[in-house]
């Protein structure tokens, strides 16, 4: 008898990537020194998911070149959070994964708290990637995450590549990967049940303070009664022809960048005013980020308003952008600058 | 004293929207006769919405060198829909529109109730506006409407062609404007309030049977809830930065189809390869509709099938794509035929 089929699917899941991480070594052309395996790495909170995704990552490692270890970071954001790594580092060592390791970050405020955390986590997961020598850290995300994520990016309306989710290889080198992209949050949390893993709920997934909580068990189940249940499946799918999309028209934009400039390098109006307005909007997008205008800061209408310096032109004056960036049209072109 | 402020905005995107109308008439090559000024037909179904439009369409075009005139649908969907209809065409002919008319229509059942009462009311507006020689039909469509066109594209999961809402101007000579598609349904509401139009509420409209309906009542107010009030902007503002998305990439589709063609004008896999993954996806696409697959069937998992028999190439066997339309790979060419 084989095994549960959640647990069947979230091994193939695990199998598959592993696949391709040693295909992407075996193409390497500087492959680590020969000796041990390849170390991947997985990072656990503790929660379903990710002790499913571990208990995939320790079984399926097992039957090919490869050593499992893992990583549980301590936000330090509740009391006991501490105790509380601990103990998930002991059921990571019990499955078998070596090395164990519970790190301890602090969290800051930038970006607001959801933010704060995930920058202190990735920051952790990448000096204990390095200082490990892991090829890979495998991330915990499934599709119902994937579908929070793209309703998160639609909320800001800023187009196409805010609604491209997660990428399921991302990072330098490719190195953190997620193979549950595509795997419903039940199969994780059945696979924990039926290999009798305990799991622990981190409260800050219920807490009504937070975007992606209230997203989860509100907005959400709210959408997909008035939509019906393949809503997540959608926003997946969504996403991943989104990025693709996107990458297209950012590759056309970097090629367009070039042919609408003159001899200064200046912008030239009336070229810009030829390029598709999807095109046009990107080339004033990488032109205010080339000149310090903080991409994060840069919304869908300082571009429109960029824009109307080209399409509706009748002697509007600058254009103050975040990063003080000024834009202003003179002479037909079109010159952007540090204010 | 100025008029109120939400009767001022609908007025003012009426008066923008005649403004385009007749800056496009003058730049017409074949301009109507001489004679009588050009008719500007409103859509009205008795509604908060369409109820605004046409009151502002009567008072705009009284200040312009244009007519304005009315139709109303009945689909009698409803008994008594035949007294509501006369009804309306009353109030609409009180405004001081000409001609009015109110237009029986027989729904059929093709595509859902929702969409055969869209197809029967538009082939309805169309045959009016073809008699009565109209140069535009203005309908009431809103920003709210536009969030919930977007979230119902969404739930196909289809790409960024669906999440391109309904267009500002559509139809044959952009012969369909929707001058409230930056305007909030809840100022049209007002405007009517203020104006003491009366107005009628589509029993439709608040039934759980429909998609849309739920969405109106349900689900999009619970999105709010969780993502701020913001939503229904965004989600707007998504539409149009889709719409120029999706027009770019499909030029750039029909750019890319040419070059990847051999001699017989098959496509050439190895060429189609070296595309941008959301390019090749778009001229597979292409192809299968101009081989007789129907587009409307064409879903998001037919494509990517096709797109494995070049990037996933294994000897798969040949796929059946909607419209007995079969697709295979064939000594390095793909070929798509009438199965």
């Amino acid at each position: 008898m084989g095994p549960h089929p959640a647990v069947a699917a979230i091994r193939l899941a695990v199998r598959r990537e592993l696949h391709d991480v040693l295909n992407r070594l075996a193409h390497d052309e500087h492959p680590p020194a020969a000796g041990e395996p390849p170390l991947v790495l997985v990072a656990c909170s503790g929660g379903a998911d990710s002790m499913a995704l571990a208990s995939a990552l320790a079984f399926e490692a097992r039957k090919l070149s490869v050593r499992a270890g893992a990583v549980t970071v301590d936000h330090g954001l509740q009391p006991g959070s501490d105790l509380r790594a601990a103990e998930v580092a002991q059921r990571l060592t019990a499955m078998g994964l070596a090395p164990v390791e519970a790190v301890a970050v602090s969290v800051g405020r930038a970006g607001g708290p959801e933010a704060a955390a995930r920058d202190a986590r990735y920051a952790a997961l990448d000096e204990a990637a390095g200082r490990l020598g892991a090829v890979a850290v495998l991330l915990g995300h499934t599709r119902d995450d994937q579908a929070e994520t793209v309703l998160l990016g639609l909320a800001r309306g800023s187009g196409i590549r805010s609604l491209s989710g997660m990428a399921a290889v991302t990072g330098a080198a490719g190195r953190y990967r997620r193979p549950f992209l595509q795997l419903d949050r039940q199969t994780a949390r059945k696979a924990c049940l039926v290999q009798s893993l305990p799991v622990w709920d981190d409260p800050m997934n219920a807490d009504p303070a937070y975007t992606r909580s209230r997203l989860r068990h509100e907005g959400l189940p709210a959408l997909e009664k008035s939509l019906g249940k393949g809503v997540v499946e959608a926003l997946a799918r969504t996403a991943r022809l989104c990025r693709d999309d996107a990458d297209a028209l950012d590759a056309w934009a970097a090629e367009a960048d070039a042919s609408v400039r003159d001899g200064d390098g200046l912008l030239e109006c009336a070229k810009l005013y030829a390029l598709p307005p999807a095109v046009r909007r990107r080339v004033l997008r990488r032109a205010a980020v080339a000149e310090g205008s903080p991409a994060g800061s840069l919304f869908a209408r300082h571009i429109e308003e960029m824009d109307r310096l080209i399409t509706g032109w009748r002697g509007q004056g600058a254009i103050n952008l975040p990063g003080r960036v000024v834009a202003r049209r003179q002479g037909g072109r079109l010159v952007i600058r540090q204010g």
